[in-house]
């Protein structure tokens, strides 16, 4: 059932070897191989290879399998190797020597190569779409909050005043950033590569401006070689972008892991995103923010990964490549959970009071001190040694909270700049 | 000379441990350092926390500083533990008290954001440029060689016809990606943190616009704490941007390096541009190909150490922020001189007479076959089997070499569309 | 159904995200669980925490569940979120209040921690094993093959002489390294972690010498909190020892992949071990090794995204480290069934005649030629000048093959040395 | 300068592109290029290649060079482009023709091999030396502090009682794990390469046992091949071993700065080992150990970074590897300042007091209270559901710290066993 097969024995440890979950993986890119196949062979037909009445009956068989895929009873049974082989045969079967032209002026090389790239446009699509609803999800949790201070840590030492505003906003306009780079993602993936066969192109007169209008391509992979060089630097842009994307998530779960503790207490969640422990009653674990934490710092190993496997190999395609089919896919269905995960459950946050009175914030306003004497005529360096020697003698008092007013700051959120730079991108 | 000087007794191996290389590392800074610094002195006479004159005599010591930077006499002594102290220092000495006001509303936090932001603008523009000239000598290169075939490779096997030209031109159109990529990191980078102070602004009045327009930022990262937590992302975003050119060169100077040897003997170098052997006096080695893959692959692994480093870190600064300056201007650095060299080696490329009617390439064009079967009617999947029974048998006879007419093949390489493509990045 | 459900409801996709796929991984460490369960309930007999006919029914259930694991019968349903709710859970159904008994003095955390290091230890045993196996197999090729000429090469250009006998033993004493490592390994491993409990013990008078015993364990990993820190760390050591064997693997198939091209031609393998084109007729390429290749530098991935994890995470068990359960299991796995195929693919290499009187081979012999003149008394240096010049005047003629006597040359392999040092690991 | 200049012209900018830093680094393994030339010269002599005499005055030569090194009068000057050449250059100026002898029979890059390998085995055992040093330092710490109980914690919430005696001989222990795989690498690093010449061993009948036994190497990399191999797997392997280190370092590390803070305020340290800020005077900041922490990180993407140099490149050696010469120097001389430092630093931490009555721990001690009631006769599970409603309803009153009696826990460190594991390394 191997397309390649020639014919001889070929022992079944090695298939399980070479084929490795395949069959698995390619069940995210059917409707989208299927898309490619039926572009193609109306392209087939348009430049002559194939009879419109050929291309007739390839849509129609294309279609059917499509209304599987949608009804979900299409499989790719132990007999395939892959998504590819079992097209072809399934249209092989149901249109004979029709089928068969199906892999007229293709390789599966370059099956793969579009399949890919349409599934990763398709969700970067998504990805950013989610990514922005965060964000906004955050700027509202921002306004909702803005008047609740918070300690700020530097060195994770008490440092000068935050807020609740400035914490979520801040996560908010950090995730403008990774939206800038999954838009650089997504116009690599847009370039139809379609036609670059094995790497070097097709002696068919194959029109590769109409498969790249028919799947929606904003552009076309012109060079054959670079098509298939694509292979690998498609997936390491994907996987890095998504690695920005989780960056951020990261380090914002990371505070809320830190915050739930009953050290800081700036924070908690309801019990249904808390979990307990199996010898500790008292417990309410933030598992759900510790695996986002984990998950997304795995997804920020991953395009690590893909360089240690393609580096260093010479060009053209080689068998190493379908190994990062599973780890691009991988990061593309976590990222997607993650953050409709992250939604849910950020959502349901609970913001307690803080006691800034507490003796362990007692200098969370010294800076605001130093500048009152600055704005009474001392220099910064001279009001820093004044204060700083009444910390050292223990005199030091502080003042009430200062109403900071510049371009986001802790009063001055400026919640619709961000926002109007997030509707931008 | 520390600002932070508490008046105790310092260990020396501490204070190296500490310190590091900064001071030499900050060379790569100055000048950002004291724009941001005049920027920020006329900020702070514009709402009136000095005075016009103390700001014009502020200017006038900042711009003696970046005369020395200049002419190269600038120097951060070892009395220094960075550039900033120094630059304070210098200010003082001269100015007394107007000079320690430089401080009033900034940290050295935010001095580091803001210079290394503007380091980073300056250079992914410029590494930009170098990225493009590159590829438009690709180009050329493809355009003066596009007649000479080369064997195609898959899995390291002879494969089909492929060629100079759409080997140069390959390079070329993917380095369009990376393109994309350091176009995204620049508008991640081209964003004014200044402003943030520690991270959690100032009670001063301060007006970041200002600072914005005068420092030429197209946009300002609104949240201070978002300034903040930009530190670690502008790094590993610029730097996972480098990579990406890098991914690619390095790939190149391996086909280079492997195309090199004897049993390929594709291309050659110039004896100025190989290396002899210590003990072998016939070697012509492609040491520089082979540094620049290297240090390509070097570069591929940075932005993977600063998620090591920065990773699962609370937000808010911490010391460990310091080790990411080495890195990232050591990416930056590097790839520009790699790109110089790139630039500098490729165009006095050999290229050679490759003989393909040798008997190992004898199966280059088993597709061509195969297609002219198809376009006497044969599917594809009948003409592949009557051609792979006359390689089994041994009977196969190449024909001539086709040509192929589709957009993107060796036959027509569509150059302009490539060049098009490369203007509007 | 979970052990620390607080009767609350918890959303469906939060319980699969937080699950993961753990009920798939665990049955990898269900035997090895059962086990620690044997000993943790002879153990708490001994102490009298429970009666001896308490620890004889439990011992008896376990046993049957054992049995169930053994002939393939033992499944843990969507009801449980690990092997251990599903065990405890089989002990109460079946035993009551007895079978409560057994969570006594231990928490979840240290069952994973015990079985998870007896899962590492014998299978470390395993993969050291197969490794010396392959050693020992390469041993042979090389004994078989040592009169065979082989180009060497430095800088992929050709250098001096080589022979196959000297290529395949180097790989077999190289393997030698590896397991040093892995041996080094099993030291981490194999100490008792149980009795940690949640790592910080147990009031209880548990007794965690006769547990250690008792599962075969050469030491005790006395301190609660080294045991419960060893979770990443004993991971992380796993992972990156089985990277060394993989690394030597790889660097092995990137040889046999690049000498199987046409360009070099210096093996070949029968077609069972190679595959075909789905559009080149004439195509044996080598997916085998290549996907040996990949997957071996996927496994040198996978240390690093264990301390991407885990790094900068205080002590104390977070849930994030239930993700490097996946990817020390997917390791060890793995290079079980890639050293299993490289046996068997390796034993069946062919080894082509290599006509070193070729063209491209002509400079092979310039080191010895150079030797020649040094024997009759010329300096390195001066032989070296002259033979350099007939090089390139292009005068210098190759002598005959000479014998090289020194030990590991390639008219001296001792293999016999080799194969001591094999034995003594 | 160059030995293997073949006369022709050089472009400065291709040299320094090319030489790196190489004669910077150069300078830690001078003294092992010097031992190694003495050895091969005395090995020349006894099979004959080279008279006694000559044997004589080479050694008295490198004896005088070798005095430089140690008054520190040693240069390789801008002529040269490593040590290897600098010093070939010095011989063959004070003794003409014979010191153009020592380079028979050995190529540069064996030269490299076995210096590495010589500066890795005594670096090892130095860094080994220092890791003992630091466990039983802590296991002093340990010792002085086991009284003081120190809140447990898993995922950042409180969990159970711990002790500053746990904690401190948690890292002590956990440290012996890394001496196991320090004396792994030994292992792999103390195998004399010498001979190997260019990689393909040498016509000339040297006596490699000689030069082992005169390099005070254990064993010898018999198959040139491996030897040459070696050139990667030594770097990986110490690397990767000095990361162990690192990551438990960096562990510690993390957990100093997180108990630093005014919310933990478990520890704290002298101000000499603690830094303040650029505009907070009350900071404290523990600068030192994010360093630590920030560098044992960086270190442990070192070996990463080798594998991206190294993957993926066939046999043979290739410029590339002048990269990992850097990196491997880096990560020994990083790990030894390190270890020196964080001894110094520890010595001196400051344990306080912590108040366990605060409401924030008052459910430290629930395992307890529900222990007390299994010991009454409750199973575990009826225990936890008791304790736990009372957590609940607000009616749990804790108990007063419980005396844990069991090997490793907090009440019995067993520092005595984890000294005596210490010491068996």
């Amino acid at each position: 059932m191997k397309l390649w097969d020639k014919g001889l024995a070929i022992d079944k440890k090695i298939e399980n070897f070479t084929v490795g979950n395949d069959r698995e993986l390619d069940m995210h890119i059917v409707k989208y191989d299927i898309a490619a196949s039926k572009a193609h062979a109306k392209m087939l037909g348009e430049v002559g290879i194939i009879t419109s009445k050929e291309v007739e009956i390839l849509e129609q068989e294309l279609l059917k399998l499509q209304e599987q895929v949608t009804d979900g009873s299409f499989q790719i049974e132990e007999d395939f190797e892959d998504v590819h082989s079992k097209i072809e045969y399934e249209l092989t079967k149901a249109l004979g020597d029709t089928g068969k032209k199906i892999h007229t002026a293709r390789s599966r090389n370059d099956q793969i190569l579009v399949a890919m790239q349409l599934y990763f446009k398709e969700n970067l699509q998504e990805i950013s779409g989610k990514t922005k609803d965060l964000s906004e999800l955050l700027l509202d949790l921002a306004e909702e909050h803005k008047e609740k201070l918070l300690p700020g840590y530097t060195h994770l030492q008490v440092a000068m005043p935050s807020s609740f505003g400035l914490w979520f906003s801040a996560y908010a306009e950090l995730l403008i950033d990774d939206l800038y780079l999954l838009e650089a993602g997504l116009k690599v993936v847009d370039q139809n590569p379609l036609g670059s066969a094995a790497g070097y192109g097709s002696s068919f007169p194959i029109d590769r401006e109409f498969t790249t209008r028919e799947l929606g391509f904003s552009n076309l992979k012109y060079n054959v070689v670079a098509a298939q060089l694509g292979r690998g630097k498609c997936e390491r842009t994907v996987t890095a972008n998504i690695a920005a994307v989780a960056n951020t998530l990261s380090r914002f779960a990371m505070d809320i892991c830190l915050y739930m503790g009953q050290n800081f207490g700036f924070i908690s969640f309801p019990d249904e995103l808390t979990t307990g422990s199996s010898i500790m009653p008292h417990k309410k674990n933030p598992d759900v923010f510790e695996l986002i934490r984990g998950k997304c710092n795995k997804l920020q190993a991953i395009a690590n990964e893909m360089i240690l496997i393609t580096n260093n190999l010479p060009s053209g395609y080689h068998r190493d490549y379908q190994l990062i089919k599973e780890n691009s896919i991988y990061a593309v269905e976590n990222i997607k959970e993650i953050l409709e995960i992250f939604i849910h459950a950020i959502a349901k946050i609970e913001v307690k009071e803080i006691d800034l009175t507490d003796e362990k914030y007692q200098y969370l306003f010294t800076v605001d001190s130093i500048n009152d004497l600055v704005l009474q005529g001392k220099s910064f360096r001279e009001a820093y040694q004044i204060i700083g020697g009444q910390v050292q003698e223990g005199t030091y008092k502080a003042g009430a909270n200062k109403e900071h007013t510049h371009l986001g700051s802790k009063d001055n959120l400026v919640l619709n700049e961000i926002r109007k730079k997030l509707k931008e991108v």
